[in-house]
């Protein structure tokens, strides 16, 4: 099926000879034919993206666990001579770390899509696992995210090109949100939700905390904002999902968000959990997304 | 002179009796009297802010250094723990890693400039030293930044709060500019430049490269943009300019971005330096600041 190549949407990537995925530190050489990159990254179905390099390789630990590929070796971070982000390869899946917010994760998100471009992956679905703040959930609940908003409470993500606005709609692909819903209701013991997510340029004013280094409005206007939020169907806030479902649907890949809520904004701005709680929480998208993908693997 | 300590812009720090800096995982307590985080932070005069944290570690041991403040210990990363930020302290200068692009920058920012009042540092500089692509100028050439532009070619800063959007100016402090750049042409053996400092929410279509995952324009289309970059002065192209700048300036603190070009895009979009190379190029903000630095403490 040659069709399900992901062509991306960049007509000069046909008349590179080489290209250098500079933040990942991965060379692709004379992309057109069979490649080193093929043999490398041809394999890979998954690509699950996270924001810290601890989480990415206590991800990759836990799949290789469940998927019972652990042959015993060290795992090794492909991009770690980058210095930037950090990507483990267990089998058929990437785990990589993408940092905080929109900006660094689309730089990671263009050499990603294009790795598996030139590696001429089958179908590749790019995952987030994240933590985010709550918005009328109780701690700990996942949210699957349908739509993603941005911080003007539109379903879309605003990207400058060459000096002009460009607008993109912010959708998650809508059969695998489904898909991954309806695995995580059988099998686990916490909250599982579908909601929209809204993605904010910045962790302080732009997501309406009163504990920032500036804040000229008052806990009277941020609830008004929280609850403008809860009735366009927003469950969690993260500083992700516009980029990332404008991008992967613009370009013609799968994606999906899932991420544990570590707080719910409707009753404060900080996150106070015990180390324990902490650890709880985090493993849940891993285990929602795990086992999701240890069933389509194994044709379930 | 207690108005030379940060106030910032957020009437609701005082009422606040503890202040958890979530991402660097440094706990205020009692923030209204004199405090630990005095004891610890009260002597900081210089924040330095850079993308990597081997680069940031490299330019605590450098300024360790220069400042003949190596004392054989080794060197910690204080926010180790919070997984995100690395932050080390080398007598009165911070040394912490942003990661790439705004929002990461933003989100350690505000946190560092709440870190900063709560510790009543007297009149403390934030400087980032950075990498870049250079328009229209040497590779190697080191760029002190007067005005940031956004990515519509204005010289401000647009951030989503409470769904509306907010435009600030983004300067940064004219004298401080001047002063690093006087210091850097009386010792410095490569090109110091003042000029502006476009800031990209994106490497890819946010730069005009030709080579990311999307791409709709052509290459004359890239350098007209470039083109107009050029006229209004703009001499480098980076990710986190226009948010630095208009958050410092909007706080009251000073602040000042100095960033080594790896290429000029006028030439291309890949970044081709051999190790030696960048090497070389990543060491000049180093000296650039660290001379500054220890001229200033030296009350030359």
């Amino acid at each position: 099926m040659p069709e399900s190549i992901p062509i991306l949407k960049n007509p000069h990537l046909d008349a590179m000879e080489n290209d250098y995925l500079y933040h990942i530190n991965i060379n692709v050489v004379n992309s057109r034919s069979a490649t080193d990159i093929e043999r490398r990254f041809g394999d890979v179905k998954f690509v699950c993206l996270g924001g810290t390099k601890n989480r990415m390789f206590a991800l990759a630990k836990y799949l290789r666990h469940i998927l019972q590929l652990d042959n015993g070796e060290e795992l090794v971070d492909i991009s770690e001579s980058g210095n930037r982000y950090a990507v483990y390869k267990v089998g058929p899946v990437l785990c990589c770390s993408h940092g905080v917010g929109m900006s660094t994760m689309s730089v990671l998100l263009h050499e990603l899509l294009k790795l598996v471009r030139y590696a001429k992956c089958q179908d590749p679905v790019f995952i987030r696992l994240g933590t985010s703040g709550g918005v009328g959930v109780t701690p700990g609940t996942v949210v699957i995210s349908k739509d993603g908003y941005n911080g003007y409470l539109r379903n879309e993500h605003e990207v400058a090109i060459l000096g002009k606005r460009v607008v993109r709609p912010a959708n998650f692909d809508e059969k695998l949100a489904n898909d991954l819903l309806r695995h995580a209701k059988s099998h686990c013991g916490y909250d599982v939700i579908m909601g929209n997510t809204m993605a904010a340029e910045c962790f302080y004013e732009g997501q309406g905390r009163l504990d920032g280094a500036s804040c000229d409005y008052s806990e009277a206007d941020k609830m008004a904002f929280l609850q403008q939020l809860y009735e366009k169907g927003v469950r969690n806030i993260e500083m992700e999902a516009t980029m990332f479902s404008s991008l992967t649907k613009h370009v013609g890949v799968r994606a999906a968000d899932v991420c544990v809520t570590l707080l719910n904004r409707l009753h404060g701005d900080q996150v106070n959990l015990t180390k324990e709680q902490k650890e709880d929480f985090e493993q849940r998208p891993f285990s929602v997304v795990g086992e999701y993908i240890k069933s389509s693997l194994c044709g379930n």
